[in-house]
């Protein structure tokens, strides 16, 4: 159809919400720096400050873009202070962020990974606002890297922030995890990954218990329930997830992130 | 201002909300197989599974397009299960969704139709997520499609699934419909057409009969009206609306989708 | 990475919010008439018919924006009567909008301004929608605009509506001003500037009395206070701001806008 090069893709994530300029500011910045970009949100509805919540949806949200994409997350209560800013290349994928576990999760992911510290020089600290670094310094790093010139960089003198993620564990025949994401639908996401599930009863039917139920088999799909049905199936980021069929399992079965979940072999 | 031709346009329009990485995801596919696609959101607000209303925001605002446009509707209760996933060109348009009543309205106001069943082979079903199907299966089929390459076809054994619309009726010097849709400003809008208006009273003066509640005359337009005043105008879809001026029409009323809305002549 | 010129930047601004099919509706046109224009949501989540908010949103959004920038900020309720349509060159950036006040904000803080109304013809009035005005004149005319093909217009016999803002006013050693917009954060906003309050204390300590509460002296950045404290800052677009560290200062100080702020040297 054309002949002209794909315009590079940016990827945005924030706790900004979308009543308030600041998503349009950061726009205008990064249009300003890379006028061709093709600006992407991945969502600014995160809570705000919650760094874990963004962390997940970046990772399950950014691994679909092609490789060469660059994304521009920013959740950042300490923006101002002395936290770092972060350049990753991540499997191909490109990063900058303030360094404060947003990565977490992209991190662990990735196969191939460089990250570094961005360098600002007094000049740019002084000319760009101290609640808004994402729009007066990460923005135009990104945008002009999205261009073609890579950010100035730093050797990082200790390791990028990780939070700390609650991990499933296999204890005898019990694989014991957490839920750690309710989605828009009320589905409760854990952090029970497909391989162990299948490792626990070789392929063998299993059973999910959360609270007082026992969920009997996995579902393929949701539909294959009746609706208003609980049912637990592996969802399309290969994590177990707890739902109730056309209805919210987090509402209906009073589950928040941190309810603790099981998986038994169904024998 | 440039001679290349236009990027090809592919609109959105989902249940999955804005918090999570869903919407980011099918980009993301649809970015991997048309790099240089411009996408447009229609909406992702959606109320989960309400096929119904997505299939009415779909034709109010994919006809604004310009022919040549292709759209991903997705409100997917049966994900994963026997549904067919619809290819269809309409007046121009084209389309990939769920077979399950989500088309009926762009159905029923196109001059030029052509419907097929997508055609997925074994190895690309298994590859593909029983919860995600969009991300998989339609967003690839759909962004290949932007890209010159027509989706894999089967004809339909059967029509496409439509959904049961309530029809407004004229009994005698009666027009008789329902609110079928209320929007963000509380507008209520009705299956009551302008053409349907105008033959009942030949171009005259209409009352509109809402719960206890009667209007005379039609307005045509909301600033015609003293804020706090009810009021009737036909809309910009061209279908007959009750508003409250800077006000809550269905909030002031307790007004709901399905409630009985009568039409007559003033005399 | 490219030698085609950037295509052309439109930004939209709207009280329309995204359950609906109008922001959708105001794109097709857009892409009707511009198909390679680069569309970029400022917010469309302006309380319904709330202008002030979105003169507010508009100057702190699209004021990032590079200049040669197209703006179509839609808050409307005017909609189909008298009221004119502004065409507006501020600076370099291109607005076509209700003039009802939107550009209040813009308008004031531009150096270079130039203001037209929007001369439509009766065939285009009669074709366009009464109740939908920015999708069938505004949206037209800026997307040619944004094609090179400049609106037609009509000098303006009076000058463009403008709001009514409360402005902040010194009083012997007494800044008093208010909160004038509550952000997605709870971070209450004012319309006390930077330079005011450096002229107040000619760069010595200040304080901040709103309500029953006195902060004294400014911080630089959130994180330089601790979770749950009360501080103020200078922010982002240059005015006070009262916030509360990871936490909502609307909901801890029942703020809105309006309340009294003042600001004294802290001696």
């Amino acid at each position: 159809m054309t002949c002209t090069p794909s315009p590079p893709i940016i990827t945005l994530l924030t706790d900004f919400g979308t009543q308030d300029a600041y998503v349009g500011a950061l726009k205008g910045a990064l249009l300003t720096h890379c006028p061709h970009a093709l600006l992407v949100d991945l969502s600014h509805d995160i809570p705000p400050q919650d760094v874990a919540a963004a962390a997940f949806v970046l990772w399950s949200g950014s691994r679909w873009f092609p490789p060469g994409t660059f994304h521009l997350p920013v959740v950042d209560p300490g923006v101002g202070t002395a936290r770092r800013i972060l350049v990753a290349t991540l499997d191909g994928h490109h990063f900058i962020a303030p360094d404060n576990g947003l990565l977490t999760w992209v991190l662990r992911g990735a196969h191939d990974r460089s990250t570094y510290a961005l360098r600002c020089t007094p000049n740019q600290l002084a000319a760009s606002s101290d609640t808004f670094q994402a729009r007066d310094l990460m923005a135009a790093a990104l945008a002009r890297w999205a261009r073609g010139i890579p950010p100035p960089t730093a050797p990082l003198s200790e390791p990028p922030v990780e939070l700390q993620l609650a991990q499933a564990e296999r204890c005898g025949e019990v694989l014991a995890g957490t839920v750690i994401h309710l989605d828009r639908f009320g589905n409760c996401i854990t952090n029970i990954t497909r391989a162990a599930c299948e490792r626990l009863a070789a392929g063998g039917p299993l059973k999910v218990i959360i609270g007082s139920k026992e969920i009997r088999g996995l579902r393929r799909a949701y539909g294959e329930a009746a609706p208003g049905e609980l049912l637990a199936l592996i969802n399309s980021v290969d994590l177990l997830e707890i739902a109730v069929a056309e209805d919210s399992a987090a509402i209906k079965l009073g589950l928040t992130p941190g309810t603790p979940v099981q998986v038994r072999s169904l024998k």
